[in-house]
């Protein structure tokens, strides 16, 4: 064994350390000792440098570059690492992140365009026909991943209870399905901004061409520029690239938009506690992300006197909606490595997976928070419309204790 | 006019700066002008310092003393004053309060012994039956006190998911309704905890009389001295009492008794940003009462990885529950003067009117928030179990655009 080889062999046991219960072991050292258990696998030990420099990053980068592979169910093996207490701090790479990625209306920009001006077919590979972006809502575990996007933008329209001819301003509005159902089914007006190019395009003409161009106007700016007073103000899936330092800012925007007699509703993926968003995921999905918890996301609202009305955890649902995403994401694997290349497309199913295995683990949460101004008077005494009576049956044992 | 008169007059029209657009007139000074609008009357102007010394103290005591009286209806009067821009801070005699109403172990319990062993009878005469004395849940605005605090209570047990010989731990029990409700109903063992003395014999007597004795423990003792595992935690308007510096201890208290897999709901009275509690309410009803914003009761769950699950404001419940209460506490009020003096009975109108404007005009909020542990997987899909249909209808105007 020469130098290079004995070094790998010390980096690839410090790998293992990092990995937990987890077996590491090079290309070609022979076949798994337990088929059937997950395993890291390192086609090419200069990724090892990588990993113990950065082992988030390292492993980020190095399965999409098809240095690492993983044995098994990539998610069941996502799941257990979420599991183990963290062993390293990006804690620097992080900050320069904060830094370099920060929200500013330029940055935000820049931030978005990476992500979400991608190309619309790419995302119509594995989206529902809808293209809704966000998580979804499954009155019951085998719905469809169409009807609960459905039952997502009905439940979001209930929780703000809106009345025909109000209006409506939507931060963030991805393709524009909401603000389309919004407009065809509950009558009201709406104003949706969103700062990606290529889906305002894409909603404004599915707008004109479902002939609900006179009552939903795109528009290509950022929220934080909203003018005009509305009846209600709903962002689903936005805050989360808005950044904590702006959220204040963002607070003042909604009182100037709804004051203190309406009433709105922010959608987003959240924590139990005050944490930075994954490193790999910042550096290569989803720049200037942030998840707050939700100690966190009252610094937009308590400023305003905003009262919290309602609050759900759909995080279930978001571990849900991305197995749906995943596996109509796999189905069109090919057609992703013919476009993007093998390296996007592994990146791609690598964050998938990671976000399924966040939202079971528990890592990530989904926070639907209702709010309204303290002047608010209209809103209904319990929350029992939101509920249709399609949901899942839950088993209440009703129990009489007997009395003596 | 004498020099005495003079005075009075001054500060009669000081006063009446301070009470912005309420008349505030002395007693024999001729009628009211407008005899429908609420109006202050002062009887002995002596108060008149006080009221200027600190407005909110003045009144209060003015108000128990009968020195000062309201025309019109109390409630209104209160709510209008509650709309108003504070004109004054009570920021000195609410840091001496903070001071002497600390709630450490030994603080708590004469805090609680001030209100909670008032006598039991002296409740009886206004609160429910079943002696439920925090806010009531109507699934239907009509719907009797009885009725809604029953409501209530099973929210609170169908918000927790609880499941027949599950345990329970109950923070802050009252006089035991709610601890007897859930083992009677949901076939669980609870361990039930209280410092206030009357109410746990009285606890204790009706857990024998229903013969629920083997499966509801009441304990005299605070429930930061809770040990013992359970599977969920529940606590109905105690954090009120705590004080936001005991949150981190209490939110550890919580860990310990549920660990990552438990599950736990806190009801209490909130704010929709940080405030002290009025002043007032402190000196002769609540010591050490404060009312945290969501964003401060984060710090009972964040540091204990905690996820939120479900958040709901009732505070319109609440303003209807007082409602009741203060209907019957006037209905019983020649019995209040008779046993307690005519100081105390007007005290306590002033407190439940209070309330009510309170509630209604949302200087106070009402939450109930359900968490559960990181590792705690038993919840349901969504929370349609919550709902009976015995709620009242929500007119939903679902509207179809014409496509063109």
């Amino acid at each position: 064994m020469g130098t290079s080889g004995r070094l790998s062999q010390s980096l690839l046991r410090f790998a293992q350390k990092l990995a937990g219960d987890v077996p590491v072991r090079l290309a070609g050292d022979g076949a798994a000792e337990e088929p059937e258990r997950p395993a890291i696998v390192v086609h090419d030990p200069r990724v090892l440098r990588a990993l113990l420099l950065n082992p988030e990053v390292g492993f980020g980068d190095g399965y999409s570059d098809g240095q690492i592979d993983v044995e098994g169910d990539l998610v069941s093996f996502l799941e257990n690492a979420y599991r183990q207490p963290a062993r390293f701090s990006s804690l620097v790479i992080s900050r320069w992140l904060d830094w370099i990625q920060a929200n500013t209306l330029r940055g935000s920009r820049r931030n978005i365009h990476h992500h979400y001006d991608l190309s619309s077919d790419f995302y119509r590979l594995w989206l529902d026909r809808q293209m809704v972006y966000t998580c979804a809502y499954f009155p019951k575990a085998d719905a469809t991943l169409e009807d609960a996007q459905t039952a997502k933008m009905d439940l979001v329209c209930r929780k703000v209870w809106l009345r025909p001819e109000e209006t409506v301003v939507e931060a963030g509005c991805g393709w524009g399905a909401l603000a389309l159902h919004m407009a065809r089914h509950y009558g009201v007006r709406v104003k949706a901004f969103n700062i990606s190019h290529e889906q305002i395009m894409f909603a404004r003409e599915r707008a004109k061409r479902e002939g609900l161009s006179s009552r939903v106007e795109f528009i290509e700016d950022d929220c934080r520029n909203i003018s005009g007073r509305f009846d209600a103000f709903v962002s689903v899936g936005m805050l989360e690239h808005l950044g904590s330092k702006n959220y204040l800012e963002f607070g003042r925007v909604i009182h100037r938009t709804i004051g203190d007699c309406g009433r709105g509703l922010l959608h987003f993926i959240g924590r139990n506690y005050p944490r930075a968003f994954s490193v790999w995921i910042r550096k290569r999905i989803f720049p200037g992300a942030y998840a707050p918890s939700l100690q966190e996301a009252m610094n937009v609202l308590e400023p305003q006197n905003f009262s919290v009305l309602h609050v759900e955890n759909l995080r279930a649902h978001y571990a849900k909606t991305l197995e749906h995403w995943l596996s109509r994401f796999e189905q069109s694997y090919q057609a992703v490595v013919e476009t993007f290349g093998p390296r996007f497309a592994r990146m791609w199913r690598l964050y998938l997976a990671g976000s399924i295995a966040a939202f079971r683990v528990g890592g990530l949460q989904l926070f639907q928070v209702v709010f309204a101004g303290n002047k608010c008077t209209s809103r209904p005494l319990t929350w029992s419309n939101l509920y249709t009576g399609a949901e899942e049956p839950v088993q209440e044992k009703k129990w009489i204790h007997a009395i003596s």
